[in-house]
């Protein structure tokens, strides 16, 4: 099939140092439903420097940046959006005239699913993790107007994103959480593919159940509690969310929640 | 319609002020003909360093390069090919893991039209034109052992150019040229479409006409070359050789004669 492109093509490409086909196959099957000339094409940068001199140099539109760049990149570029600012991490970059500002989407996605979702701020909240997406997460959280604790077996990165947004640091999951939130990889594809990531005595005790782990979305911690009757929020949602921000940063266009799930159903594929 | 890229697909663009779209329907046609992974998209570089590095840190398998890029290029790569060096103008940088070379395929083209058609080296020529596409052509048919003459309006680059190749340089035609190359805009589509390159007297006198302009292919030149039953060596095979030059470098392969007349048919669609 000739792939249809042309000197008015928009391109916006993705940084990571090992890309997955999603983004890939959502953002081109969504420019299409929407009738717009834009590519979307995965890149793996040889040095991310001269990647975003590349990214400035070719015009390209946007960036969706992974692993290990999300940190790297606030150097290279010239603007902070607050949802990047307030985590230090960037995983979105928009080219406007060679003006380049950096968002963080995840971050932008898990307060939108909090809003919509109707989580209570006053439910106190337990998140499994400390890396950089459960320093998204806790944001999010913390700016939905809660308090919780982080539960993580590194001490030393634990208690540092606690103390960032005036949480606890646990090595256990405290009795009283009322929502339980994973972002480790438990659950995920892989080694821990088998593992749940909280146990069932703290999910008969919480109210809701949040896993970040999107591969495969139907985790042990997710049938759990879909088993014990409690409300979830899962990874799936996240990274459609995240993904369809980052569609409307680029071309402006609000995609429908059913051309979202379409186009995360083709993703999938 | 979802255009098919994923993590693996190589990427090649061009870098041009103004560009057509010509390459990117060429290559893009011949690379679905011949089932490569690769996607071929046109840029307009904001700043050609940063375009280049953007070349590297993207990596990029092959840039096209037009004007007014085509020395600007050579500070920024890392080896020249025999083909750019003759005529210190690139047109086409290929990406090998890191290290980029600039290779000049107007001229390997047009090398390998005055073989193909036999031109006869002896043949006095004259070459209308002193332009960077001049340059390379009369590089060519110097190469090809020939000895002729630079006709142009402006002495300066005239002279220059002949000079360069131990030619002579004139204002007018000279009587015994047996070879007329035009690589003027004389015929081009635009303002000086209607005019024809050399007259119908140099044209009777002469054994072979060659014209570099391609859009239209049929230019009054050919025309009237054609209705003299002159042989004729036209812009379009210029055209449709360099880029399956540039496809064989970007790719390995080299495509069939009937492939890139097909591709060539459908670029100009």
């Amino acid at each position: 099939m000739v792939n249809i492109v042309d000197r008015e093509t928009v391109l916006c490409i993705s940084l990571a140092a090992r890309p997955s086909n999603h983004g890939v196959r959502f953002h081109n099957w969504l420019f299409d439903h929407y009738g717009l000339n834009y590519l979307y094409k995965a890149v793996v940068p040889v040095d991310i420097t001269a990647a975003i001199a590349g990214v400035r140099g070719l015009d390209i539109r946007g960036a969706a940046v992974s692993m290990p760049y999300k940190q790297d990149v606030i150097r290279l570029i010239d603007a902070l959006d607050p949802s990047a600012e307030r985590i230090d991490a960037v995983n979105t970059i928009v080219n406007d005239d060679g003006l380049l500002t950096g968002y963080n989407t995840d971050y932008i996605a898990v307060a939108s699913l909090l809003r919509s979702h109707d989580v209570a701020p006053e439910f106190h909240v337990a998140v499994h993790g400390s890396g950089g997406m459960a320093n998204a997460v806790v944001a999010a959280l913390a700016d939905h107007g809660m308090r919780g604790t982080v539960v993580a077996r590194n001490e030393t990165t634990g208690s540092a994103l606690a103390q960032r947004f005036g949480w606890d640091y646990a090595a256990q999951v405290p009795e009283g959480a009322q929502m339980l939130v994973n972002v480790t990889p438990l659950g995920m594809f892989g080694d821990h593919q088998d593992v749940q990531a909280f146990s069932d005595e703290a999910i008969a005790r919480a109210e809701v159940i949040f896993d970040v782990v999107a591969y495969p979305v139907e985790t042990p911690l997710i049938k759990a509690a879909r088993a014990a009757g409690k409300p979830i929020i899962h990874g799936g949602e996240v990274v459609a969310l995240q993904a369809a921000e980052q569609f409307k940063l680029y071309t402006g266009v609000d995609p429908s929640p059913e051309a979202v799930e379409q186009a995360e159903a083709y993703s999938q594929n």
